[in-house]
């Protein structure tokens, strides 16, 4: 039998008094078309020290990156590896330490193997957007032209170019780069940790976001060096294991639901974070930021019989 | 004899091409004239086991406020609270753990005397704009028509209603309080640790920023209680010691300075973080929304002879 847990709300809310609209009543008043599973294949699990991150792969924005860490993950590249970055109000960074000398030293280079994954791929910044069901945020953005989501995801979209992208909220994953735009291969990932950045929009390939346990990542401490690096080895976090859900038997695996965001259900619950009602609020604020927008994410549990 | 160190950029940006705007040759080609000095009346240090942290009060947005936390830090009543709460992706909150049983027993509440501190203060929401120097941000806002900077904060305003507020930016710190609009009293303080939560503005006071160690409030293990606070005493995080900078000898304290916002040198700098010129950005932006543009400090250190 499935058995849904609502594991928890993005934000604690009282109780909404009866007619009010207000983000917890519109998830009480969700049905089960409202959510869509989160397919395994794209759930990467990043186990730290502190227990374990959840990551959904964005496989629609950046099909060959997503392919990349998947081979990656399988293969166990990332095992052992560690986070080597943190920088506050900005993003904590992980991969292989030794990654740069593979640029420097070719084949004499320290850098952990790649194994049957690409060592180049081409930079996966935007896609087309044409087919793709957009909600659009009617309050506007900042950066671009028209902001919403798509597939789960928070996005711009540029009618002029018809091109689509993930914009960097809080809790986004993407692929670290260097200068040249198509020098990121999946094998070093970043998670936004703070206010979210969104000039790295269209300039850095996004490849996913963060499910459950972003406090391990935004928690951690801040690197002394430059851009948040840590100095010292062992300041570094350990990865003890990377792993995709489908690569572990479904018994053993936690699996994941996301609130749609191609439906009447999340207008409701855009509506519910425009507005707010909850008896706190003396000013109920009327609009909303892209950003400020919590997607929810339930846990689906297998009851064993 | 005054020498000036630049304590740190907010974030690192590569050496800038001869003629080309970055941040980082903003801040190299200011004056002395392009700081202020940040009152030690208006500095507030909280010592942590960790390290201390830099708030610069915001006397002229919440004065009732800002004098009662003066009160309170000149008679120690910080000192030995705790960080009560640490929230993902919102805030961080210090102050009384039995402060909401004065409201509750009167006199015969466990709650820590306030002692000549007011217990109850005003709404101090906005304030009016009228003479108060303003840097519009020219990218405009997704929350209110006009946001920009006012006496080194950044701040929305409403040329209908006259007023301006301190928005609530990354840093941002606030008088906690209950349903009530005049709840607060600056004895329980919060600060932003994520994503910009601006739907607070307008419907809290706001009494200050961050100016340093922002990373040491910013990384506390978030509390697995209902809205973040820490289920279990020895979870909270000691104040080992409150104190204005003014109470402490010249010699002793350290003193700041920060980036004036009614400057040419301010335009430069955001016109530096609208279009990013350093070389690893592909597209520079064009844009940057209010919380996007960090407020560079720096220490001012007195050499001794």
């Amino acid at each position: 039998m499935l058995q849904i847990v609502l594991a928890s709300l993005c934000l604690a809310a009282p109780a909404p008094d009866a007619g009010v609209l207000t983000s917890a009543r519109v998830l009480e008043e969700s049905s089960p078309s409202d959510w869509r599973h989160v397919d395994p294949s794209n759930t990467l699990y990043l186990d730290l020290p502190g227990g374990r991150v959840v990551i959904e792969l964005a496989a629609g924005f950046a099909p060959s990156h997503v392919e990349n860490i998947r081979t990656l993950a399988r293969e166990h590249y990332f095992d052992d590896l560690a986070i080597l970055r943190s920088q506050d109000n900005y993003v904590a960074q992980w991969g292989d330490p030794n990654a740069d000398d593979r640029a420097n030293a070719g084949d004499r280079a320290h850098a952990k193997s790649l194994g049957s994954a690409r060592a180049k791929l081409p930079a996966e910044f935007s896609r087309p957007s044409q087919g793709l069901a957009f909600t659009k945020l009617s309050d506007g953005d900042v950066y671009t032209r028209e902001v919403g989501w798509a597939d789960g995801f928070p996005v711009g979209r540029d009618p002029r170019t018809g091109q689509i992208w993930i914009a960097h909220c809080y809790g986004i994953v993407g692929a670290g780069r260097n200068n040249p735009a198509d020098s990121s291969n999946g094998a070093e990932l970043y998670v936004v940790t703070g206010h979210s950045p969104r000039h790295l929009d269209r300039n850095i390939t996004t490849v996913g976001r963060v499910l459950r346990g972003m406090e391990l990542l935004s928690s951690l401490p801040r690197g002394t060096g430059a851009l948040g690096f840590y100095e010292k080895t062992q300041q570094r976090v350990p990865l003890k294991r990377v792993t995709l859900a489908s690569a572990i038997s479904a018994a053993d695996r936690t699996e994941w639901e996301a609130l749609r965001t191609d439906t009447p259900t999340f207008q409701r619950w855009v509506e519910a974070r425009r507005n707010r009602r909850e008896p706190w609020f003396v000013y109920p604020v009327g609009h909303v930021e892209l950003c400020n927008v919590p997607l929810p994410v339930r846990e689906v549990r297998f009851q064993k019989k």
